[in-house]
């Protein structure tokens, strides 16, 4: 039960075998590359241009996040444009509070947590804040053990957005530093829904090479291999 | 505070303006069109053909479900490869198990539940579990209010290997009808640990037109209009 499996990645397009090239189901070349560039070259992004996000990107972006499959077809999924300045600046106003008391609980990490740019909601062209809705309890299907695969559904819908957007040249941040009940009264939001997202949106000057948490020495990713198990967890060691 | 966006979407590469042509960080077309094609052509499979995944093509997906960004850089995700029969037919039993109570949860839709398939565990060709691991409460950055950000991240990176699955002809099906309990002990897994997913991943016949729950008439998605507000939520109506 502890085997773990000796995978090791290939570069797209370069090793497929008969059985993958005979798949009639497969997208041309072309398009597979950019899928598996997209995934490889997205980053969660906290430096922008103050660039307007064009409209129709913005709808066809939107629509991307849309066409996630949802857990018994629920649609757990609602967006926010911020289009008052005023209100941006509360939300702003929101997340460093949460930036301060995070950098707190961080102790010994506080001062260099406070050094990160953890996000970019004064500087982006665009920004959202997505929720889930209020009402959730009545959706059973697939959530009866595991209700939280509401959120689930609304993640795969973000990164459906994230991934079309680096396509389009725009970068995205995922920030989560809040207090989501400051956030939903800010936003008139009903009983029983949640934010779950703001999601910085827009132009920048360059996409970071890695994860700025990597470049920052915050964190050491981990390789695959450490990850993928066979028939169940190693043993402890 | 109630304003709805009046948002159109737009067929990609038809409509773009000067400022995203002249976007430096743009994908070429071609693989523009890849992204958005899988976000669209990506659907949640139950039926699939027992024709085997090529190794090198799994461990592409992984290596794509591993790029995801994650909250903090904690790459909270583990996959569990089940490649012995009897754990798979296990598996199936447990989700068999809460099929059932789901469907008397559901009372008046019990039946029209019931004759829904739900999953293709014992036919795809390869099946995963995909887990939240142990010891996560370390991870302070970006969940010291929003715990749950781990799952969000877990859920990025199954996102990045359905659609990079849907562009290389296979299929793949989250199937959340489990006792989490039930398959975490099942798998030997570590307390604290949490699965989240039952993949079941493989090549298809075909990939349905339009999501099954919708083919099958059991909800009615709505658009996307409905759920794109503007500097709050809308008021009860």
């Amino acid at each position: 039960m502890t085997q773990q499996s000796p995978l090791q990645p290939a570069i797209p397009g370069q090793t497929l075998d008969s059985k993958d090239a005979s798949n009639a189901h497969r997208f041309p070349d072309q398009q597979i590359a950019g899928i598996y560039r997209a995934i490889a070259e997205r980053r969660d992004m906290r430096h922008f241009l103050p660039d307007p996000v064009d409209s129709e990107t913005l709808a066809r972006l939107l629509q991307a996040a849309h066409q996630a499959g949802s857990v018994g077809l629920m649609q757990p999924w609602r967006f926010i444009r911020i289009t008052n300045r005023s209100v941006r600046l509360d939300i702003h106003a929101l997340v460093e509070q949460e930036r301060r008391l995070t950098a707190a609980a961080l102790a010994e990490r506080h001062d260099e947590f406070m050094q990160l740019k953890v996000e970019g909601i004064l500087d982006c062209g665009e920004l959202l804040v997505v929720a889930l809705p209020d009402r959730r309890e009545q959706h059973i299907f697939g959530r009866r053990t595991l209700p939280e695969m509401d959120l689930a559904s609304a993640a795969c819908a973000i990164q459906n957005l994230w991934l079309a957007a680096r396509a389009e040249g725009l970068g995205l941040g995922w920030v989560s530093l809040f207090d989501p009940d400051a956030l939903a009264q800010l936003l008139n939001m009903p009983a029983g829904s949640r934010p779950i997202a703001v999601l910085c949106l827009g132009h920048v000057a360059e996409f970071y090479p890695k994860p700025m948490l990597e470049l920052e020495n915050w964190a050491r990713p981990q390789p695959l291999s450490a990850y993928v198990y066979e028939n169940g967890w190693p043993d402890a060691s």
